[in-house]
């Protein structure tokens, strides 16, 4: 027997390297570009999160198999250099090649931007994503979900995994994708919500990252068919207020978060970080009239905003407050689940809300019904069978503290921060009605 | 409008009770139990992760409507107690209660241990995981993809969410659940495998925590249809041992963090983590002949182990080198995918490794093929269509480092750490040929 003791090998990217001017590195990556100049060139390679600007002195040694997209593993001094961009550049002793590429890009990939439709970067994604500002919208996805968690567990919230494969929505059973489990009719879960309520009776606040699936036949810019969701529930709330404040805080720290750690992708990509002091917060009612008031336009959906409307809302409210988010509460009860908690003498009205950020929809949360007989009442009322939902219901009879929560699309507040137009950009594979593949 | 501020309440528990010895505390929790004695009772509050000992005088009141699984916010005067397991005890001033369940709990939850069958407590897995002992299972699970992630990012490796809707498993078509997805025949995923290999194209190093799909037609104590996966892919390996040796370096790292994190649990548990300071591994071969060996027993399966092979192998180990885990490697090609690599010249065994723990196996491994051509012929001998394969192929047409990588079933890795017999134990809500509810 041999043993195997625990070590992974050293990542040199770019910092590290700028901590070794003046000395001999080795280090890894893909060649991202050569440049032929007279008697030397210059090879860029691609390791995870940066390009390296090396020296090749062709005078002395070719390297006749290398070649964009290769393998390498390069030697070189760590030479300062004031005109690079990274203050060093590495003048190469050894390349050694591990592995060589069978063909040329179908796209090119090591411009600033690939200059292709969304159609030809997706269609090509496992070769496109290797582009430095294509990849770079994913580190800061990851980013965003790495900060919010870091916040929730400070907040004391406990990670869960939630069972996909469901016997029944608890939204109802449209939209949703059918499978047959072992000779049973089951569904994919079109979110973590039964099973969060009934892990707040047992960790009291609780949080999931996972993906969520919608059937809906929406071929949009804003709709993926199947999603990330970052979802939260939590107890012993005396208001939905409590909800939005927690998300207020979590929206605080993942940008606190993402300018500490992502600092690089944020300025390859550009993007301006919200600064979030508050976020103002404006019932649905108010919001509908002031839109109506302010730009002279009907509504045709009494109930929901339409786009327009949502992007119209973020308009005003950053005009008067220059925050670009909002949110929006006490949606009516017709447009909201059968969980969600009416608003005390004011039946048509949930304790619910939306929050906006730049022109949509990034999240939907509220306070839920905690009492039992309630709970039956309004499923009746529904016309559903309660006893269709006997596990989801026994949350409410063996006792539930007060509580709500949150669902998030992950994409969708990805393509809003980055100030992109299509969620599918912010989608590493998406799945939408056309596209299953790659 | 309003402005919502962020901020969130402090959840206070037995650490933050303990450091308000001497003053009065307001703090809310699930009535776990109510204890009466003479002119007192002792109410035991449930928070999130402890059992907080309280003491009502039921002289001055009495609390009519007060009963277990009750919801309520408590306040009163923290005072030491030594007799108290957490060193201080509450004086109850006043209770608030802010939800009160319908009924009494089908099964008895506060006890020590939920004393029913395995099959009992799934039925009712909303209410049986509000016991101590049946939650504290998922914070240590909580616990290892904290750990295991903490350390994959301080080694750079990069988070991603692949979907679960695919168009063709990578490990073929067989044992997956398929859907219709928009009139298209889609499955759901058995591995992120395509997906993490195509990433590492682009981030050098990724990991994936999410829901994998068997559809095994296995009614076992280790099977689960739906289970959380822990994967990792790396490139620029030299060879399939690095792979190995992140293993083991994460696994210590995992278990550093439980016991740094999760001492409470642990105890409560009496888990015994495991001390790594290496790992033994033996290639499949030896192990093989070793079991036979010693206890003159004929295998069944020349590829691979019966499950009573890999329980005698870790009995062999850990009675030779006092270790609970054992790398097996070199697994015979016929067993393995079409994407792993094969030993130089020796093409009947594939540079592949599991990871057994106490007596069952936790982890799939290994280094995967990289070249394009190789990887076409080796779809060809397989009797596999390259061209259905085309997205996936991209990663080696254009360019990929040598990599390789390991999957990880958590459930499986919980229940042999807590010592359990049956992987449902271990798994929130578990999925199986006859459980689809709750």
């Amino acid at each position: 027997m041999n043993s195997i003791f625990g070590k992974v090998n050293e990542m040199i990217e770019e910092k590290e390297l700028k901590e070794k001017i003046g000395s001999v590195a080795s280090f890894t990556g893909s060649v991202y570009k050569i440049r032929k100049m007279s008697g030397f060139s210059f090879v860029i390679l691609r390791t995870a999160r940066n390009l390296i600007q090396c020296v090749l002195d062709t005078g002395k040694e070719t390297y006749e198999e290398l070649c964009e997209n290769a393998s390498v593993r390069i030697k070189g001094m760590v030479r300062r250099e004031e005109r690079a961009r990274a203050g060093f550049e590495i003048d190469i002793r050894e390349i050694e090649i591990l592995s060589l590429p069978a063909a040329e890009p179908p796209v090119v990939i090591n411009n600033k931007e690939v200059k292709a439709s969304l159609e030809t970067k997706l269609d090509y994604r496992p070769v496109t994503l290797r582009n430095q500002k294509e990849r770079a919208v994913f580190k800061i996805q990851e980013g965003i979900l790495a900060g919010a968690r870091k916040f929730l567990m400070e907040q004391k919230f406990t990670e869960i995994h939630s069972p996909k494969i469901v016997f029944a929505g608890v939204e109802g059973g449209a939209n949703m994708f059918n499978l047959e489990y072992f000779g049973k009719e089951a569904y994919l879960s079109q979110s973590p919500q039964a099973f969060k309520q009934m892990m707040v009776a047992v960790f009291d606040r609780v949080f999931e990252i996972g993906a969520v699936y919608r059937a809906e036949k929406h071929d949009t810019a804003r709709h993926l068919n199947e999603y990330i969701g970052l979802d939260l529930e939590m107890g012993y709330i005396s208001s939905f207020y409590e909800i939005m404040e927690t998300e207020t805080a979590m929206l605080q720290a993942v940008m606190a978060y993402l300018s500490e750690n992502y600092k690089e992708e944020l300025e390859l990509l550009e993007v301006n970080l919200p600064v979030i002091e508050s976020i103002p917060s404006i019932s649905f009612q108010e919001a509908k009239e002031w839109i109506q008031k302010e730009f002279k336009r009907n509504t045709a959906d009494a109930y929901d905003f339409e786009p327009e409307e949502e992007r119209l809302l973020c308009q005003l409210v950053k005009e008067k407050t220059g925050c670009e988010f909002v949110f929006v509460t006490h949606y009516p009860t017709a447009k909201r689940p059968f969980y969600a908690m009416e608003e005390e003498g004011e039946r048509n009205v949930t304790k619910s809300f939306d929050l906006l950020f730049r022109g949509i929809e990034v999240t939907t949360g509220g306070q839920r019904i905690h009492d039992y007989h309630a709970q039956i009442e309004k499923m009746k009322e529904r016309g559903m069978n309660p006893e269709a939902f006997e596990s989801y219901l026994m949350l409410h009879k063996y006792g539930i503290a007060p509580h709500g929560g949150l669902g998030m699309g992950v994409e969708r507040f990805t393509m809003s921060l980055l100030g992109r137009s299509n969620v599918r950009e912010a989608a590493l594979f998406p799945r939408d009605m056309n596209r299953l593949v790659p």
